[in-house]
């Protein structure tokens, strides 16, 4: 066996540049957490943050905290923030509304900047979300369509052509994993007339991403995975600076307004980032965001995405090494410049071992129709934590302790 | 004079049915707060829901509570209960995403069920937003137009014709305070073959709302105002049984779909009030508002109407006797069954005059141009305090305590 063992463990961590970060975070020390990558954890000051907006600001100031608070400012000023770990120049990101919502924003701008074109290609393999916005977008524009790309047809490069408005794409696949090159596919959506709108909810807060640098038209992600802005936190949206001032998007309510408090009867948008505001902001959630992206001050993102890759490499070694023969196939990139922050694992009887190994402490979730899918979230993850990880899975598989019948029962929301 | 004196007020407090209720919230004794029609005070049990949720729930179970504590069908259980409010019977009405982003969802669906129609008629004094996004919807519908009603032209009732698709009308007047016929408006635009879209954003939790009575079709509103969720806590939106499972809105996302969890490529509508949801909601901001429901149990609505109407009658009257000369005119309804919870006052210095105010403890708003403008929450407020706003509104004026240059000073956001 090649795999590293306790010893070697305990050294990486030890060793960790990042490990200090654990202590911020309100984990369970019972507990293998690995679905940040669908619910991050709390830090201490996003609790802390939400108790000074409930109390001192909404309780204590009421509706003079809107200035004194600096909520009306909020969106623009986690959007910087955010924009820092994204690789965007700062008045080019907004935290706003849902990803749902900002897929919609961005797919209409994009068609709005090719009127000729008639296409939005998304991958088939998308969170549905995105092809269901996508179908939204074209149910109100007459003559789009809507075309599937992915894996089991022609790839997106291939279906680039004069009649494609919009590339909606990925950075991480939510599934598999799988890292596209950003740069390298705006390239060729750019050289095909056509814009390039990225998903980067598996990927934002996860690894370095270089929108400015690769070129990108628009891009929309999450907060409430890797960026752990709690449960549902309000969503952000990219709109390259170039675009600015000439692009807009129906969703044009009052916050989008050139002159919000003019109460003028006509709308006229802001000619930056803020057009891509809508309407009042969930400050509460808003405020919680802002204390979790404390933790990002002074973080190397290379030194995060070094991690990251560390993670995720010894999970599947591990796995790889002891499971062998137990059912597990891996569908995540075994090259880690080729994945995002997650390892995906086939198993036939994935809903059933999933459960058992929450039933242990070690939370990872179930994606239809067979995938163990494993988030590693180099901010509060261990060395260590893998190894418990793989220790449990192992153990499940071979004495087949998933096959309990109170592990079969599936849950209304998964 | 007329008006009642000091002892009269104190026996209307004591005998006042809803009185028990002020010790529910957190409300500065030094204050007298009159901005609930723009951001509403916290209840302490608002305040203990927020901290369960992000303690107990986010913290403590992480992925879990969106199984164990309910999160995801929290904007089904938060809508039937503002159901209850305003005369919704269960499974009309969802809690998510904005009043701006609603009344798309809403006019879009409007126009889809009246095809060969073309106009949406709105009112001019319509809270901004409603018509920045009546302007959106229109620029993605071909041939479609927004005709604008109202205080300076043809009214609504006038401009009904066989294009009308769609009617945005506001049920009480932000800024007078107003109060529409909403059945007797409803079955006038009906006749018109048209469709009703109903603001309830300054009558939800300020008086009896009868949406199926009425024949409403569809319905938006906000619940930070009256119904003290919080600060940018989520809107709501309603949708006639009648219409639910024919009609479609293009924010399609995946809480809309018919089965979220199965992670199909297509996008099928629920054929509930489910489709009128899009994205992930900010679950913190969703508890807060849940805990700010909680008040209404055992309030009797009617109760409710009458408080508000003997407050705002006794904030007329106290103005109009004492500041007589002060350069006050009323802009709202004289007549209670004509307005909302509100007053508004047209003073020529309103903005400085308002500062003044707010500096000694009166907490009122400024509307553009020259509008005080004052909220009555009847939960919360004691007659009493209208005796106290009047008199520190008549020493304001009579000691021109407002021309002080540090109240001309405008603030951001107002």
């Amino acid at each position: 066996m090649t795999f590293p063992d306790r010893a070697a463990i305990e050294t990486m961590d030890a060793q960790d540049p990042l490990g200090h970060l654990r202590d911020a975070f309100l984990l369970s020390p019972d507990e293998v957490y690995l679905d940040g990558n669908s619910l991050g954890v709390p830090t201490r000051a996003a609790q802390d943050e939400l108790m000074r907006a409930a109390r001192d600001e909404w309780a204590g100031q009421l509706i003079r905290s809107w200035n004194s608070a600096g909520w009306f400012d909020l969106p623009v000023e986690l959007g910087d923030r955010i924009g820092g770990l994204i690789g965007a120049a700062a008045g080019q990101v907004v935290v706003a509304d849902t990803t749902s919502i900002n897929v919609y924003k961005a797919l209409h701008a994009a068609m709005r900047l090719r009127p000729g074109r008639k296409a939005i290609i998304a991958e088939s393999n998308s969170f549905p979300t995105d092809l269901y916005i996508a179908e939204g977008v074209v149910s109100t524009l007459p003559g789009a369509r809507l075309r599937l790309g992915g894996v089991d047809g022609a790839t997106i490069e291939e279906m680039l052509d004069g009649d494609v408005a919009a590339v909606l794409v990925n950075h991480v696949d939510y599934r598999t994993g799988a890292l596209r090159d950003m740069a390298a596919l705006t390239a060729r959506i750019h050289a095909a007339g056509a814009v390039a709108v990225w998903d980067l909810c598996h990927s934002a807060g996860a690894l370095p991403v270089g929108l400015d640098a690769a070129g990108a038209d628009f891009a929309v992600g999450c907060t409430y995975k890797y960026l752990n802005g709690g449960p549902g936190s309000p969503a952000f949206i990219y709109v390259a600076q170039r675009h600015q001032g000439q692009v807009s998007q129906p969703l044009s309510g009052w916050w989008g307004h050139a002159r919000p408090f003019a109460f003028e009867t006509g709308y006229e948008g802001d000619t930056g980032i803020r057009r891509f505001q809508c309407g009042t902001q969930p400050i509460l959630s808003m405020r919680a965001l802002k204390g979790a992206l404390q933790i990002w001050d002074g973080v190397d993102l290379h030194q995060l995405r070094a991690k990251s890759i560390a993670l995720t490499d010894l999970f599947i070694r591990l796995v790889e090494g002891r499971c062998a023969g137990l059912g597990l196939t891996l569908e995540t990139p075994r090259e880690g410049a080729r994945r995002g922050s997650q390892v995906a694992l086939h198993h036939d009887h994935a809903w059933p071992v999933m459960q058992a190994l929450i039933a242990r402490g070690v939370i990872g979730d179930f994606r239809a129709p067979s995938t163990l899918r494993f988030g590693f979230t180099p901010l509060y993850l261990r060395y260590a934590d893998v190894l418990r990880a793989v220790d449990v899975l192992e153990d499940i598989l071979r004495s087949e302790s998933w096959r309990d019948p109170r592990f079969a029962v599936k849950a209304a929301v998964t």
